[in-house]
């Protein structure tokens, strides 16, 4: 592996992706991805007794999804990788207390799933590692109450506010021939235009999204057209176009090739505000329906930005606004169709669709 | 770089510390290593309005004072990584803001600038960077307020409880030739033997500190002996025994060559129950007096074990108890006597101390 220009790493063994899932929510699930994401809960209780729990859960049982999927025992994972929204990401250390592997905890907002996959990329291609699994997760009423005011009193739901997803996601990254391949990463700054207000975290996170494309762009002196598929994190609506809007600034058009992972998880049936977000939606969205695309064909080359509001209430009361970052890894399709990436409706219906342009 | 055994890496190329820099409060200033620090804050304000922005300004200045001893400036920095005890590690994050400087955010409570460590040097020897700084940072009123009760409150202070440091530290590593080398990195899991009080980290640290030791001689098949040194981030006085004891239990003696962070860094006439804790404890122990002992060549080789009690609030309310993790580091002398570790105290006091044994 090697640093090219100021930001950016490029592998050189591209690290494979052997095996990835997804759990959500109900609400997640009557979504556009719904028929794609591994395992659905019931409710937000997800059968414990406390919201927290039920977040430990989704990441404990993704965590066991993907072994499951990957066909490997917990003996054979080097290392977890993870962070998630609960204060201390609680969730990634319950989660990772259930299991006797290796544990380095992380936090980087929503950009978690993201950084997780850099640091594992760098782990497993320098050596470090044979193989390490990258896990996130969210819920909506935990973080509500955390970061803002809990569900209950009411608060007004404003057009621009993005819904926290309930969703958690796992990716195992590996030496051995996988369906997709990290290619480079571009690691981020952190960035803060001056945003206070904790409900609009679109357009908090939007600078800081355009600050690590243009970076990317410098550093591998690509041009956007390069590839199938620019997806953020989740900007949600409103964070999507600023982001466009910042670009076209700076000279880059990638209105073709842009989407959002918080614009793609809901409908606009769904009363979700600007969209989705939180550490689980763009995971589950990567995990489900991302990496099932590129392997089937449909995408050789995306760039995927974790973005995350490194929000704080605390010192957002005090009056400070409101710091982002985003992460980037450029994934290309490895030709090969994996059984531990997607499920059965990603394969027929991604597949169909995309006329089966490739298969083992 | 490679994996030995099941959680240690070791490296080949011995990613070098090259400088070291700490600021602590007028409290750690009293204590024995007090001469050691590089700059001390008038008080818990540290001329800012809130405890955090103390803390802030704090992890801020640390940056600034490993740059200037480096003699680098921001531009030829590639990674910042870091991590603290405040929530969404917002001390970390707002001053990684003010530096152009690509940021990981890691979460490892007082294990963090171990965590740090150990991927710095995974990205320098990976050539993933050629330089990576490490930093973490704590502050007592803002932790003692978040995680347990205002200060102000007059909240009784159990003798085995441990008082959160304020202190920040600040380690570059680099490929260059330094006065220190990271020799191995040892992983650990998360333990959680059932400790529910959360005035009693050290007892739910040691059993964690434990499993990393243990796992470590196992890796790399050595004995205590091998070691001038082992030392944990901040077990207390408590942790420290328990520790002991546990290893004892285990066949392992290592009382003569094992010392605690927390307890080394005040002394028994200040009042502070079992001893120091909190990111910046080790992280200014680690910066100020462990490496300018290593590099003056009092010792050759030491293992240190950041050791980090996961503690979040509203999960121990909700009956759970705490779980920890510890990570270690192996850190040999290099032999050669760098402008950047170390203060003239340090050279001097701690020079003298050892005879001048070495010196280039």
């Amino acid at each position: 592996m090697k640093k090219i220009g100021k930001q950016t790493i490029q592998f050189d063994l591209y690290p494979q992706v052997i095996a990835a899932s997804s759990i959500v929510g109900p609400h997640e699930k009557q979504g556009p991805l719904g028929d794609f994401f591994d395992q659905i809960i019931e409710d937000g209780y997800n059968q414990q007794n406390t919201w927290e729990d039920a977040q430990i859960k989704m990441a404990e049982d993704v965590i066991e999804s993907v072994l499951a999927k990957a066909k490997l025992s917990q003996d054979q994972i080097d290392y977890l990788l993870a962070g998630d929204l609960l204060n201390q990401t609680a969730a990634s250390n319950f989660a990772a207390e259930k299991f006797s592997i290796p544990f380095l905890g992380l936090f980087g907002a929503c950009s978690t799933i993201v950084e997780a996959l850099i640091v594992a990329a760098i782990m497993v291609e320098g050596n470090a590692a044979n193989n390490a699994l990258a896990f996130t997760s969210s819920h909506y009423q935990a973080t509500e109450r955390q970061f803002r005011t809990p569900n209950e009193y009411g608060d007004k739901y404003p057009p621009y506010k993005q819904k926290t997803v309930t969703a958690a996601g796992g990716i195992l990254l590996d030496k051995k021939e996988g369906g997709c391949q990290i290619r480079e990463a571009t690691v981020g700054k952190v960035v803060n235009l001056g945003v206070k207000d904790a409900q609009d975290l679109g357009s908090a996170m939007a600078p800081a999204a355009a600050d690590t494309i243009l970076q990317h762009f410098k550093d591998t002196g690509r041009s956007p057209d390069e590839y199938d598929l620019i997806i953020t994190g989740d900007l949600g609506k409103l964070g999507k176009e600023m982001l466009l809007s910042l670009l076209n600034e700076q000279g880059f058009e990638i209105n073709d090739t842009y989407q959002d992972c918080g614009v793609k998880i809901y409908n606009d049936q769904q009363k979700v505000g600007a969209g989705g977000s939180g550490c689980g939606c763009s995971a589950a969205v990567i995990a489900s329906y991302l990496l099932p695309e590129l392997m089937l064909g449909k995408f050789n080359k995306i760039f995927i930005l974790g973005t995350g509001a490194l929000l704080n209430p605390t010192t957002t009361l005090q009056k400070h606004s409101i710091p982002a970052i985003a992460h980037g890894v450029v994934i290309e399709s490895s030709g090969h169709v994996k059984v531990g990436i997607g499920n059965q409706n990603s394969r027929q219906i991604l597949g169909e669709s995309i006329n089966n342009k490739r298969s083992n």
